[in-house]
């Protein structure tokens, strides 16, 4: 059974549209900053415009030629940490690599990071310290547990994966909240054995077909958080077909990841924006 | 079996030791401030100078009255900070509860902090940046797979416990290195499933004899990290007697833990001095 992610995705935007028109007498805005104009970059902040002006908000981008000096492109950074107008925003990466992407990371204002990441974000994730900014992938896999009534609490969950962006602050949210968390990597002698016995298996392994049906119990909840596109084909994480077919809940594939990750930067630019202004 | 803790402690005071007598100019010092005279805090108080001399290293104490306010006592830290002959230094915990202890640890220069209490360091640790200082517990734990030459690839590891300050340090740490790690707790339904299937234990939990010689296979290994005190009597996480009688390498009771973790404290005061003065 695919996860009815349209009824969760739009819940959660309509919440946003009426929080955001609650805010009378101005649009808040997400600022964003754009250094090297690849494909990818474009399409994620087409994604990031479109679904702000859906909530509306305004978006505004300001872009930089990707022959910029790192001098430069902080200065102006710290620029924007200083204006007052300016309350949030986010840099898009991946940045050329002349610049110095930690040190570009660590110049942005914790106050003012949207994207979940300066090293205080990321801290305030880990001891469960809820006054900072939400991680936005991690944080929507949070929401579909609550959207679908599942007590955390004793639950058996198997992350594979070992990115620093998305195992870490999951793995650290899932077990403050008493879930017992098995990490996966790709040199688990037999995934199989976690897999098999688990309550919820979280994929973000960047591995086509990784989980078989055959790796998980009738009731193992699946859900897929990266894909990988071979030679145009978008292969997810799962092995989608074979288990929506059958009893267990899946995420759905494709589309849907994007919308729920930008639906948690959105929450977090507004609450910057309650932060800065009320 | 016991694992040699003798054989390990002795090598890196040894270690520790050979390098402190290689600064021949001065002997670097542990500063050390102590704002609350409980009998547990004098008891830690006493082990680091203890080791700390027998390493050659200075070891100076700033006491407080514990009716000293927040403001005072961050000034003075503000104080150190600043004194660029005080390039390390350590504050006691507790605090009495009149001072918030989070925004006290905060206050500590990240580039001081021995005692590996600032976000910043914490942070390190996570993303496996190892320009910072080493939590001090988790850290001798990762020594041990060291000294006895096991390699954490592939290896099923169950760390039991909840603590910010153990099993998150630990847990990043092994999973950093390609480990398998289940995170279990007190609400985790049966423990004995993963720790059957386990190649390595660390308990960490303050549970009287959680761990039992039929919860885990012949060639467990078992980390012991906490003990719980009784009545006067000390209890450790593992039914050590058992345990030990077994095939099953287990860390010694009790005493050695101490002797380790200032260790590692030392080697923080070691690394800071060398950043300071070399």
């Amino acid at each position: 059974m695919i996860i009815d992610w349209k009824k969760i995705s739009e819940k959660i935007y309509e919440k946003l549209k009426d929080d955001v028109s609650q805010i009378t007498w101005e649009k808040p805005t997400l600022w964003a900053i754009l250094v090297w104009e690849n494909s990818a970059s474009l399409r994620y902040i087409r994604q990031k415009r479109k679904w702000a002006e859906f909530v509306w908000m305004n978006f505004e981008l300001k872009q930089f030629d990707e022959k910029v000096s790192e001098e430069e492109l902080l200065e102006f950074i710290a620029s924007w940490n200083k204006n007052r107008s300016i309350s949030w925003y986010i840099v898009q990466l991946p940045v050329p690599q002349h610049i110095n992407s930690t040190k570009l990371l660590r110049t942005i204002s914790p106050d003012k990071d949207v994207d979940w990441f300066h090293p205080e974000n990321q801290w305030k994730i880990l001891i469960w310290d809820t006054s900072g900014f939400a991680p936005c992938t991690p944080y929507w896999v949070m929401w579909i547990f609550k959207k679908l009534n599942i007590d955390l609490i004793g639950k058996k969950i198997v992350v594979i994966g070992r990115s620093n962006i998305v195992w870490k602050p999951i793995t650290a949210m899932l077990i403050n909240r008493w879930a017992t968390v098995t990490c996966c990597n790709s040199q688990t002698p037999d995934i199989t054995e976690f897999t098999k016995m688990s309550d919820i298996v979280i994929c973000a392994a960047w591995q086509p077909w990784l989980l078989k049906l055959e790796d998980i119990n009738d009731d193992t909840i699946v859900i897929d958080v990266w894909f990988t596109v071979i030679e145009g084909k978008i292969y997810w994480d799962a092995e989608f077909d074979n288990i929506h077919a059958n009893w267990n809940l899946i995420t759905p594939v494709p589309g849907w990841v994007w919308r729920l990750t930008v639906a948690n930067l959105l929450k977090n630019t507004l609450k910057a924006y309650k932060i800065w202004n009320m």
